[in-house]
């Protein structure tokens, strides 16, 4: 049977990370048979461009009937006066919410061949394997009211709302402890509760969810505040942290940035399993963004879109195998020294992204 | 004339922390003719055990009326699950809005003597000098609705608020640019206009706040989340951050960590100069919490209460000099390889509260 995925490689740097991934596909159909079969669609600036909107109405269907959608990125100077309802990110907000893509997970991993390119001490960094739980179609990203008020005499009024209800911090939680099971079995969650109701109500579910059916796994609760205190202080403490969208936009930037290899950090996006086929909506996509001042230049990093797609071979079609190889394929060609210039080192090889893509393949095949 | 001082030492280690700025006190008084008069009061748990709230009536019009309030520090266990309406933060959230301190500074800076503490590389943090500007008055901290909703069925909503008017944003805006202007010149203002219509609205008046009338100064515009990012990677690309309320508790919490010597930072939270007397309403705090765990034992680092009490003489009553001086002795005392626990270092000499509060009134005496 045909594994349908959708290609959104968007602006920027995003359709060249995504030819690298192309080629793997097109290797894993000739050679073993994968069954992909892929169309692509715009998103972000240039749907813009060619229809007014971050994401058109066709594009939202292909994506809804995909089994996985890869994402590249969006976003650009060019765009930055578009109306707030078109603005590239509008695009990529629209798939989380239409697809119920609840749950974000950021694998925070630092590659050995890349410790000492953190800005922290090597020490802290190396082996460190943190995995965020970040909570995606909820919290302040698309509470309402979400507007801006005129007060008049030259006054306006911004709110947005944050909102959470109980079955939404159950499901993330449910996520989190599923997920740190196949680790440490360790969760911290993190909210600020001292200041947030939301946050109140976070913490009890989080703990409720923990006491009913997930008692083996450790949990910890923590303020988001201390949280990223602690990542930058001690950040190997952490197994597996769940927070919400906000505070987990915040947290995982900080993380990835830690590891040293922002260009290298994939994420992805999963909704609830299908009552019937038990098939998750899904949408992978590298962590970094559309880097608009190194865009068509061949030189970006294609690792993290290529990482995004080993994430997508294990979460939406359980090619355990083939994700392993090819996350393998990648540290392999770390190890050899060869680098994009994001990820440049004395005495290491730099390459363009079409070259990285070709090593990471020629290892994949290798294996 | 006499120069009122309302002291609330609170819970954990404020009280040991604040004893040390009483000798400074006294001895500004006896030696320096600095006519200190100081009158105290409870906070936090300490206030809720006493009187069954995070402080008293009394208490909050002492506040009011003094020229300054010294704060030491909330909470701990034993309040974990006094009702929220009284927690420990209650009592420093309601000071910070009746008194209206809206702009809270942040100076996160790193001590040569310290640099080796940080988890950054030291070349990364050595001479780092960043002062975060939080508007600590409005946002999701104190908008309307902020409840917890039972919808039935065993569903809860949590909702909180951010809001943020026009006034607001201006005015923590233009303590930032003026701050600049006595420093490196440069703002760089932080929000998520891509994600939140309160930041597009901040993104805004910002914009034309500088435009108006601090057109003088470089302003820069970032997202939060990139922000975090930037904050970890090359943290001496900053001077003067401005941002809101909850942005800025995440990113003065990490900032805070980069020095390396979290207990040692101070703030200050200021509010709009009266029109008559041009004063403002003022307190001063410490940005470690009341770290239960160490708190009666005599080991508490006392450095961020002292030189809390120094922005305290520059902000609030104008000593300039003195406030140098004893910012010069805690420098100095470093210098000399006297540490209290929490910053020991190979080589040094490990102290207790008393003794490094000591240490550094006899520096300040010899300056
Ligand atoms: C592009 C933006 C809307 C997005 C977010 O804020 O969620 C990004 O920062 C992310 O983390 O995926
Ligand atoms: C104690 C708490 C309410 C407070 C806050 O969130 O503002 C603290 O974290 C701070 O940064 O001063």
């Amino acid at each position: 049977t045909a594994r349908n995925l959708f290609l959104l490689p968007g602006d920027g740097i995003g359709p060249e990370a995504m030819g690298e991934v192309r080629k793997i596909i097109a290797y894993m159909n000739e050679a073993m048979n994968a069954g992909f079969v892929t169309d692509e669609g715009l998103v972000g600036g240039s749907a813009y461009d060619a229809h007014g909107a971050a994401i058109s109405e066709g594009d939202m269907q292909k994506a809804l009937a995909a089994d996985a959608v890869l994402f590249g990125a969006v976003g650009g100077p060019k765009w930055d006066s578009v109306p707030y309802e078109v603005r590239p990110e509008a695009g990529l907000l629209r798939l989380r919410k239409d697809l119920q893509l609840f749950a974000n997970l950021r694998p925070a991993i630092c590659y050995p061949a890349l410790a000492s390119a953190s800005s922290l001490k090597p020490e802290l960094v190396e082996g460190l394997d943190i995995l965020i739980i970040r909570e995606l179609t909820g919290g302040v990203y698309f509470g309402e009211p979400k507007e801006i008020i005129d007060l008049g005499n030259g006054q306006k009024r911004g709110i947005d709302t944050q909102v959470y209800d109980t079955y939404e911090i159950e499901r993330i939680a449910g996520v989190a402890f599923e997920m740190a099971r196949t680790r440490q079995n360790r969760v911290c969650s993190m909210e600020k509760r001292n200041v947030m109701k939301s946050g109140v109500l976070w913490n009890q579910v989080v703990t409720e969810t923990h006491k009913a059916k997930y008692s083996d796994v450790q949990l910890e609760h923590m303020l988001a505040d201390a949280g990223g205190m602690q990542l930058v202080r001690q950040p190997k403490q952490f197994d597996v942290i769940v927070t919400d969208n906000l505070f987990g936009d915040m947290l995982s930037d900080v993380a990835a940035m830690l590891t040293g290899s922002l260009g290298m950090l994939p994420s992805a996006s999963l909704g609830a399993p299908d009552g019937k086929t038990g098939k998750r909506k899904a949408l992978y996509e590298p962590v970094h963004g559309s880097a608009p001042d190194i865009a068509g230049k061949g030189v970006a990093n294609p690792i993290a879109m290529i990482a995004s797609f080993a994430m997508c071979l294990r979460y939406s079609f359980n090619l355990v195998k083939e994700a392993d190889d090819l996350e393998k394929a990648i540290a392999n060609v770390l190890d050899k020294g060869i680098r994009t210039g994001d990820i440049m080192a004395d005495g290491c090889r730099q390459v363009g992204t079409v070259e990285m893509g070709d090593a990471i393949l020629a290892e994949f095949k290798a294996l």
